[in-house]
This record gives structure tokens, sequence and C-alpha cells, in this order.
């Protein structure tokens, strides 16, 4: 299990694997193709992509691959940012191939299908998340936790032979083809723009907490709200916890009590966590850079959880051992989640009517609302309506 | 509860409080004192001092406070060396006070008892470990994990008032004076030399083992085969489990199976753990450097427990996130243990026939010996008899 991955991170694993495929420049959306063409031909793309590290997104035209037997063939309704996309496109997590199509956070409708597929059929409404296809005979796939084998293929960047670009490109862009085993159904009573935040936002938080086993009344503290926090507020609340949310933006603390937390707290300065020490049975952090690991641990209770799910640069964290012993917290990090939970948090939140807080954004307004959510200024999901590529 | 330890790390706290009390020079011995001098009048010690960062210590006569009403003296037998000497000596965990004593590892005899003192009289055998004095107010204290309370003095470098230096000093020394409730029996069937390095390094192995609940049978992982790394290996052998040790040092491999592990594993390359993924139920990590966290964590089983006890340069970690979320094993760090369970661990050796494997050296080898336990030459406790001072 995992055998490839030792010592190397996943994206280590990808730099000493990395096929350099070469990017192919072409124009037209796969609307014009006919249903044949899209089992043979390859299919024409349009998004936005990054060209290098800088952090600026163009217009791009590509190419994606025929959608094979196993592969659905969605066209993108929405697709939300995540914090994730700007740290990978700008090599926070080591050299990447561009042109290169960020999102991993997409919903749509399935317009094609392959002979074998079974979970979807044509007019489907349909979710992608981080993940498009992986090997089933791994044992990782087997035990529904698919993020953790080493030969998944994850949304934007990954080597795939099978893509035109040698490397598979993701959600900002009209149309994505996935294996269907990495497809989630979105239910009728949710909207596309409201699903897509779900896909990696949602699985993310949900997955930690439910294995938490969070009990009604347990006092759960999230820290970093953004877009992943404040889905971490709204799932825990809705399961009965107790929240507390820790935010180093003032001007948040309403819309945090709105999301149901009992208390907002602004840590502005890290003292501020004193009077929460060991208070606590569990905490999520979102924080996707550094920051002082020990001083948030010690919120939790001695021998309670602490569950990391930000990714920092180079996925570096630094910590106190000494700050950590005196907290005698377990600390471990999660990745988002498998398939199975991913379609499980999609249908809970929308049974139960939990929606993540967005912006609409057209595909011109993506290069500011990147420079937004690195200065904390989303509220709290920007996401993208295709329609404008 | 530690309340005062907020984003501070123990010794940040000392930094922000320490007295610069001034150094007293002065010669001779307790011995040479009255019983009536040394309850009122300062007594004379002498020991091996740092006196700056070099890692070099020179003979040195300094003054201890008198015996007060709930203390005890106890005359050094033995006293061994722990790698934290070194580490706080060089002032890797920050700026010290010199001249400082050096020394948690002491096993000794009871020559006065303040008059409160119900515990030992005068002639027990005492062992004194990495306290020497605290609070017992403080929740930590009363829950008997006295070494989480911010109150509670360490045994060498802590600011305190009673002592003529202004700071603690530790044991290796001719004696030491020592709050009783920090003081433990050492058993007639153990010998003082072979006690000695259970003060610490027994300690800190044994606490984490018994919290993790072992079972007879468990896949147990001993990462860092020296002074505490080899006593982890006993312990765990003792109770029952199946012990994998991982050293990087070839030549240890004999000693390793010889102290009953199941596999020793020499990590002359990092991808040397690799068959070893996911396969153990627990680990215990003495590497007291900064040292690839999440490669080591990956040979603990996916939801796991792996327990950091060595404590490196500024006490600073660097993991890899995303390494630790593929292995999902809980990640912890324990300080020591507290004095009922330093009581325990004396007891649980002493009565099992658990020693440690030691050298005794005179004095004068002590720098040597610091050198040797730096680049891994020491099998595996370098202990000092205090009559060469």
């Amino acid at each position: 299990m995992c055998d490839k991955c030792n010592g190397l991170t996943r994206r280590e694993f990808i730099q000493t694997t990395a096929a350099s495929g070469a990017a192919l420049m072409l124009s037209g959306t796969s609307a014009m193709a006919s249903t044949k063409e899209l089992h043979n031909g390859n299919i024409k793309s349009r998004g936005y992509a990054a060209t290098d590290t800088s952090g600026v997104l163009k217009p791009w035209s590509f190419e994606r691959r025929p959608v094979g037997d196993n592969d659905v063939l969605i066209e993108t309704k929405y697709a939300s940012i995540c914090h994730s996309d700007i740290h990978q496109m700008k090599g926070h997590w080591g050299p990447q191939q561009y042109p290169q199509v960020p999102g991993h956070e997409i919903a749509g409708v399935v317009t094609a299908v392959g002979k074998n597929v079974t979970k979807f059929k044509i007019g489907d409404r349909a979710g992608v998340g981080c993940m498009v296809s992986g090997n089933p005979e791994c044992e990782s796939f087997k035990q529904g936790e698919e993020q953790y084998c080493p030969d998944t293929t994850f949304t934007y960047g990954y080597p795939e032979a099978s893509s035109p670009t040698g490397i598979s490109q993701g959600g900002y862009s009209t149309n994505i083809v996935v294996n269907e085993h990495f497809v989630v159904h979105i239910p009728e009573n949710i909207s596309f723009q409201e699903a897509a935040p779900l896909l990696c936002a949602g699985i993310t938080t949900y997955s930690p907490i439910m294995k938490f086993d969070l009990k009604k009344g347990d006092k759960v503290g999230v820290a970093g709200i953004g877009g992943l926090g404040h889905m971490a507020i709204k799932i825990a609340v809705s399961k009965g916890a107790e929240v507390y949310a820790f935010t180093t933006s003032p001007d948040k603390v309403d819309d945090i009590l709105g999301f149901g937390a009992k208390e907002a707290v602004v840590v502005d300065d890290i003292g501020n966590l004193a009077p929460y020490r060991g208070k606590l049975d569990y905490m999520i952090c979102t924080i996707p850079y550094q920051y002082d690991v020990a001083s948030y641990v010690s919120v939790v209770k001695p021998f309670g959880y602490y569950t990391q799910v930000g990714m920092p640069e180079k996925f570096e964290l630094t910590l106190s051992a000494i700050g950590l012993s005196i907290s005698r917290v377990n600390f471990n990090v999660s990745l988002i989640g498998g398939m199975k939970e991913t379609q499980e948090v999609v249908d809970y939140c929308a049974e139960n009517n939990i929606h993540p807080q967005i912006q609409i954004i057209s595909a011109d307004q993506i290069n500011q609302a990147w420079k937004d959510v690195v200065d904390k200024k989303a509220r709290y999901r920007y996401v993208i309506d295709p329609a404008t590529f």
C-alpha cells in the first residue's frame, strides 16, 4: 500500500515520474463535436491556465482525451476556487508543467458516457473533486481512500498519459473527462454553484470530522475561516457540536456567528488562544501556511485530537516539540476524503441545507479573486461561471 | 492549567522569567557540615559545570540551599549522561545561565531530611530525575503529571530563588537538595549505577509506552537506539511487544537483538523504511535532532500512534504535512513522565531485571563521553562516578 511514495511527498512523486507531454494549443469546445467524435478523437476545451509561477491565469484552449469506455464527459456549470489552486500554480508545492488549468471543485452535467459506464447517463448532474482516475487494485482504492493511493491521478498537474497535454487539466474550463469512479451525483435539491465547493472544501472538512466520531455537545474548534473553515463550522454545527472558530479577521466575526458557531475568537495576538487552553475536544485547522502549531494545538484537551487540513508551502510545517508535549494532543493530517465519502458529504449537505457562502465571478475576475483569497478577502468561496470562458 | 506557558516553550518561559542570580564560587562538600549546618546554612557541593556553549565542562565548587522542611539531601552515588544535558548546555534550547551543572539521572543516599519529610529517612536509597520542586496546587501536579506544570522547577538551569546560584544545579555533583515529592525510592535489588538512567531514559520511554496501552504481541517500533532507545526496546519487550528497532548504526545490530528486539533495521538510507510501511501498531522515536518525520511515521498502521520523545535543537521539528496525511497516523510528543510513574518504572525495572547497559566513567572522562554521545558511540549510557569529582 502506497509503497511507491515512501520518503516522497505526492508532489515529489510527480516530479520523479512526470511525463513531459507537449501542450497542444487548439480552439473550439466539445459542444461542437458529434457523439462519435467524442469517443474517438480528442475533445476541445477552453479554460484559464497558469503559464508560469506568477499566479496570473490566461485564457487557454486545449484538448482533452476522447471519452474512454469508463469515462464520463461533463460540461462544467460552475467551478470554484480553492487555495490549493494558487499554491500549486505558484509552484509552492514543487515545479509544475505549464500551461496548467487549475480547479478541483467542479459541478456540471454529463454530456457523454463510455460504453462501460453504469453510474451515469447523459443529462445527469455530476461533480468532480480532487481526483480523476486511479488503480482499482490498490488497497487504498479498495478501502475507499483513493486519495492515499500513489497511483491516483489528481485533477490537475498530474502526469496522465491519456491527456494530450501529458498532465491532467482541471476545472477552470468548459468541460472535463473523468473516470466514472471519480464522479459523484449532485442531488436536485442543491444548485451547481453551491455544490461545487463541496467537492474539496466540503469533503476535506467533513472527512476528518466524521472520523473523529463527534458526539452531540462536543466542543469543536475550527482554525482559519475561509472556504474550508466556514464549511467545517457549518458541518460541525449540523452534527451537534459546540463550535469555537478562530480567525485572524475581525470582520468575519458576524458571519461566523451566523454560520452557527458559539464563539468567534479573533487571534490577532497568539495570546488570545490562552483562555481556551485545554478546553476543546477536537480541532480542525485549515490554515494553509506555516503558523504557531503548538499554540493552536494547546486549545485541545490533553489526549484529544487535532487535524491539520490546510497544506502549507512545500507542505512543510515546523512545530515546537516541547509545545506539543505540554498539550499531550494527538496531531494528525488529513487529505480530502475518499469517493464514497465525497458522495456522502454532497448528499448530506443537500439534505440538510448546508450550503457554502459563495460569490459568483466571471472568468476575467479570476486573477483578482486569487489575490483576494490570499489576502483573506474571500467571503467565502469564489465560484466561476464557465460560460464566461 | 499551564496557563502561564501559552505560546511559550518551557525554555522561553525560563527566558522571560529567569532571575540572574550571581554564581557563588565556594569549595568543600556537604560531608564536612554538621546536621544543624545542613538545615541552616548553604551546603557545599562539587561537580562539573558548563561555563559557556562550548560543550566543555570544568570542575566547579558551588553552594546549594540549606535542607528545607520538605527537602531531602542526597549524596550522589552515580549520575548518568543524557543527550539533553548536551543540548541544554550548548544553548540548543535557548540561552543559559552559567556556570551550570547538568545531570538529571541521579542515584544516591539520603543524608539529611527536613522536619516535614515523611517519605524518606537518612540512609534511604533515593533517585532524582528531571524535576526538583513544584506547585502542589497546580492541576498537572495533582494529576501526577508534574512535568506539564509551568511552576515545576527542572533539575538544572531553571530559575530557583532558593538556590545560591539563582538557578537549579544538576546531578554531575557530589550532592543535591530536592523537595521530597520529587525523589523516588530505589529498591535494594538494583544498583545505583543501573538505577540512575531510569530517572530520565527509563521514565521517558516507559510513560508513553504505558499510555499506549500496549497489548501482548503488538508490533512496536523504536527509532534511535541510544540511551532512551535501548531502554524503550527492553521495556516494550518485557511488556510482550514484538519490537522493531530502527538505527543508523550498523554496529548496534547485535546489541539490539540482544535486548530482545525481533528485528534491527539499519536506516542508512531512508528508503530502508519502505518495507515496514504501515506494519507497526505503535512507534516511539528518541531521535534528538531534525529528521524525516513523515518517513519514520509511515511505518505505523493508519490511525495508529507515534510518540516523539527526543527533543531536537530549538525544540523544532519540521514535518511534511502531505507525508503525514498519507500515513494517517496520530503524532504526539511526550515529555518524561510524572513522579508516580517514575517510581513505577524504577520498581518495574528492578523487579523485572530490566537494566540499562552502562559504562562507568570518571569525571575527567565526561567531556570525551559527551563527544561520544553526539557521535553515537555511547553503549548505551555513560554513568559518572561522583567520587572522582
